[in-house]
């Protein structure tokens, strides 16, 4: 148990100057028996932080903390809860709650919930807007809040629980390992990971990229091959080789997604993960271009606690590293800008400046 | 051995006037010890027959003779021909070759060969044209070529060659069957096909139309459920359903596919094998509209020989019927019509009377 607790957090106040945080007090939601109370350590930057931050995506509920790469120790513990106690170290990702009733709940498709709550700027049933990591603390009910593994140290963590998680589940749910060659669009902070956990689950990867000073980067993830996608015909000698593609792009009009789309074997998949702000639409597409091998594209939200224990297990036992820019949490303003112009290599990560 | 067949047809030579077919001979590609000749006794009339003539899927080679639901018998029969013999009663569907040498041909996926020859309107390897079956004869690959059970009448197993092939195939690939929810989009052609045999694979049957006359059709053939989808908000109870969805009505943007979209349970598959004219491009999609459940959009091409046979079979035994009407050849005028202004119910299937 611990009292005198104070929500405390870097808030969005005035959409018009979005990279200038203010701190602020907040309420959390109320402390319910599968609740953990996480102090918080750590939280990366995502690019979702971004979107939300400058209104991408819709209107914020201000004032708003945002942050859903979250590291720290639970300091209190409700009684249902199973597998965690006080003074663990754990996180939370992109997803705080589910209604644990319907079929996706049930299956253990939790991310995928009808009733689901963003770990920010969503509301809970209660009303309570969920508030997230640029913060002191955070309130999560068990289901979202993930054991870290003693060999990976929390700043390596942190920005696994979103933008890891986020390119594991669809590499894994489609297959990718020995024997699968796997295509990943975009050396960014999705897709550094995607390079990272597609060669630790043993596919063979080959990594696209508009950016040519990204290209030994994308090697030294471990990349098989990296392929400059501004060389004309990138796209020929691929034809209908891959088994998989995960996008982590923008999926906007500009995305070559035809050109991909052909690299695909019979049945193949593109799982898009980049979700552009709301006013640019994927590309157009005819149904013929689906039809020569039978391609789906299709998307994926985060991932689930099971896939999300597997993706740090993996990253434990293969030593598998984020390449992180750390800084302190009132720094924010610069990993907003880094993350938003693209500079940031790959992620950043804020530690703890509040307490 | 056959001495003297004549290979003429109903062929387009205006497309100004493509309804208006005239009687023409051509040249059959040589005759190859995989080939089997075959004299036409039916031919089905496909939309993309009016889709070819019409050339909204691009310019034809002319003089064309299209059709590509053919059933006839075999009178002569290659020295490399396993399993079927002079005098057997077989089928050709919408392919005719591919090159028996590629992965995708290997893996039994030849209709994804990337050299695939449509049974009309293509270039075999060595330039010869194909011509389709509003015509007397017609050679074919013994891979392209189908025995027709006993059980299957002609003029039934006719348009199951490509129509019911072209839904069959995407149904048997995503696992239709009992204990899965399928919507059929579209009552038509293909849609009708694809309600008969999604009930017959054990399927639980949902089919959507906007035609108020087809709905007592609709349930005629099989479906559980017929829901109309020019009620408002038809989509509403149905959020998260279905396991697949296969869309039969041509994917032009007017299709309300993210009301579609959103009643796929987790990772459920929208399969779309209506393909409009070149110049209709597929609604326009935001990344966001595939995450809630990351389902998938995806294409097909007809099927593979293994599935028109296993078709077949599920045909025969449970006396799966084809709604048709029957004319003879030189009345394709009037079911190029019916076919293009959708009051075919369902596949029109022409008989040989240039013989």
């Amino acid at each position: 148990m611990q009292s005198g607790l104070e929500f405390k957090g870097y808030a969005l106040v005035d959409p018009e100057n979005f990279t200038e945080l203010q701190v602020k007090t907040f309420k959390p939601k109320p402390f319910e028996d599968d609740d953990i109370e996480i102090v918080i350590t750590h939280c990366g930057v995502c690019g979702s932080d971004v979107h939300t931050l400058k209104q991408g995506w819709g209107e914020s509920k201000l004032p708003l903390v945002v942050g859903h790469e979250i590291v720290g120790k639970a300091v209190r513990v409700g009684k249902n809860v199973k597998d965690i106690k006080s003074g663990d170290r754990v996180g939370v990702g992109a997803q705080i709650w589910s209604c644990m009733q319907c079929r996706q709940c049930k299956d253990g498709y939790e991310n995928y919930c009808p009733k689901q709550v963003d770990t920010y700027n969503a509301e809970y049933p209660d009303g309570t807007v969920s508030q997230g990591g640029y913060s002191t603390a955070i309130r999560a009910h068990q289901q979202f809040v993930f054991p870290i593994p003693d060999a990976i140290e929390s700043k390596y963590a942190a920005s696994m629980l979103c933008g890891g998680l986020t390119v594991f589940s669809p590499l894994r749910t489609n297959g990718a390992g020995p024997g699968k060659k796997v295509g990943i669009i975009g050396i960014g902070g999705l897709g550094h990971f995607a390079i990272l956990f597609a060669k630790g689950l043993g596919a063979e990867v080959y990594a696209f990229t508009h950016t040519k000073d990204k290209m030994q980067d994308a090697k030294e993830l471990g990349a098989d091959h990296v392929i400059d996608t501004t060389q004309k015909d990138f796209a020929q000698s691929l034809q209908g080789k891959l088994d998989l593609i995960v996008t982590t792009m923008d999926a906007t009009p500009q995305l070559p997604i035809k050109d991909f789309l052909g690299m695909l074997y019979v049945h193949g998949r593109l799982v898009n993960v980049g979700i552009p702000d709301m006013d640019k639409p994927l590309p157009t597409l005819h149904a013929f271009d689906l039809v020569p091998n039978g391609a789906y594209i299709g998307g994926s939200h985060v991932g689930s606690k099971k896939e999300c224990l597997e993706m740090l297990k993996l990253a434990a036992e293969k030593g598998i590293k984020p390449w992180i820019q750390e800084m302190p949490m009132k720094d924010a303003k610069a990993a907003i800008e880094a993350v938003g112009n693209n500079t940031v290599r790959y992620r950043c990560v804020l530690t703890q400046d509040l307490n």
